[in-house]
């Protein structure tokens, strides 16, 4: 089965979620500058959705690169991942939307993690199709940074309860771990 | 007829469903966890709806990618099956909204089963284009599960005016059967 | 320059609109069947307006199948006849919410003759990069069915002032022979 | 890293925002032709981001097509230009329902701004790629016209405080001098 088709349409949707959240961004009452203040909660959550989600899309696209076969399970990892991704928009709204509260915050996390595991399955999914001496296999390796940046999804997720703002900084931290780029199959693909 | 240009089509709308669906679960109101509980019955039937448009995502992948031919006719009966599934986030917003009752549940219902008509319709147009040795004809067969999940639709319209439940046991239950991979097309081709 | 991409943009905005006017029908109060009798006329125009963007889309289809060169003139000529479809959600909407009554009628078939208008634009933009004994311009001829739904269409919006029914006849009269599959290109690529 | 996957989802975020501005676009109230003159602020507004929009279509088009290859600092310059672009619909909004007052005004420009200047950085990442005897880095030139467009925007930001018109008027010069099709790109690749 070809992985064409699923790499369409995996970019499809992210294009598509990545796009919809700027609907919650409603348009500001007003025509001052001032109007504009209260946006700040939607608007930074908003900004760091697009990151997560620009992160997802990279990360996809790297990793359906080195990828040799697909199979129906593989699909349905796909879309499992997509399931939770389509949720960002709603989880970043409700986040935004309440200042940042503790309950909003670990729900956002929850997502976010939720989002990790997924992309942990699909991964696990895929490397039951390539041998270990395939460019996947080598470039995925024991996916250290995966399992690390899940890990810290969920810490923040639990320190959400005690500041949000901790919650935060943890879900900060793990777009910043990603954002340098992840040279693995790159480096493989060379 | 190239076929190239009606998958893409095809994939870009129906990513376009699968991902609009969630603008209906609207943002909760309040900054608790408790702001999320009145949201289960259009979450549920969020989640539902996912796999269903997944599903047929799956499938339309499958019967495409075994077809040779395309034509005018096979265009406007994809275009047709296109055509329920866009209504997929209208009748899950109104089932979900109304907490699952009878009338929703009856009309998701109806919805489900004229996609599951227009599917069929969509491959007898293709049947009629592809000759019976080819793997296309093959993998299609008599397609006796594509009409019984049709039937399963049918009898899950009618009992929902008995109890929604029993309805929506009938519409999980086509779910389940496709969620299991159809390997037809996929042992065809190989 | 190659058409390809040309043709994976169109293809993108024509499915989104497609898909979008769907965020037109609100989804309806109430749990009865009753709750969706006030829908029919936001449905009907649904139903209408998805056949039109099915037309354009096959239409489009045919033409750049046919289509060797593309330039920046026809890649405006393109985003023309794309920004008048993307105003068919907002048209749509206005001729079902206020019932067919006869101003949006008009503004509905202005909307459609001013799309119509701008297919003719970009075939004739396609024209001036093909001679004359290319596939492309023999299967275009001198395009007797483009000018006549144009005409059709200025006639509807003359006719909704006298009757709304009227105009929305000429509406149909127009699907109704572009429905009817479209051989030019097919029999010139044959 | 092949540049094909990155045009495709540019082709689809970019195909999303320039559809969804048009959700935007209220279904007017009424069903005089008097209901739609309201709109014209709104409605103008859409037609300049959607020409603005196209204009930047075209460019990614013409400058990727010269493109011969990416990593990841490219990803997330093009992701960083699509953040910007992506607020188009709001600022879009902002503006047209508050009848080009001076601040929405120049919010608008800002967001022009942003975008025209995440555009040099694409292009300064991608002439890092390429030496200077590549047809990319000749057609990209000193990009004279860029920086010129860029300070037209400010200037613009700046005159909206003066008087919107004034601002208006220079994002209308911008659209323009990018309508004119840039032919340096299509020129070396001849």
């Amino acid at each position: 089965m070809g992985k064409g088709r699923v790499e369409a349409f995996t970019d499809g949707v992210v294009a598509i979620i990545i796009t919809i959240m700027v609907l919650e961004l409603k348009v500001p009452h007003g025509e001052d500058f001032s109007a504009l203040l209260p946006l700040w909660p939607v608007f930074s959550s908003y900004v760091l959705s697009f990151i997560f989600v620009g992160i997802y899309w990279n990360n996809l696209h790297n990793m359906f690169h080195a990828v040799q076969r697909v199979d129906g399970r593989v699909l349905w990892a796909n879309l499992h991942l997509l399931f939770w991704l389509s949720l960002m928009p709603v989880s970043t709204a409700f986040m935004g939307e309440n200042h940042f509260a503790p309950a909003p915050v670990a729900i956002y996390g929850i997502d976010l993690t939720l989002c990790a595991a997924a992309y942990w399955v699909l991964a696990t999914q895929l490397h039951r199709l390539h041998a270990e001496d395939t460019a996947f296999a080598k470039a995925l390796g024991d996916d250290r940074k995966g399992k690390f940046s899940l890990l810290l999804c969920v810490v923040g997720v639990l320190l959400s309860f005690v500041s949000p703002w901790l919650g935060l900084a943890c879900y900060v931290a793990v777009a910043a771990i990603w954002l340098v780029p992840d040279r693995r199959f790159e480096n493989q693909l060379e």
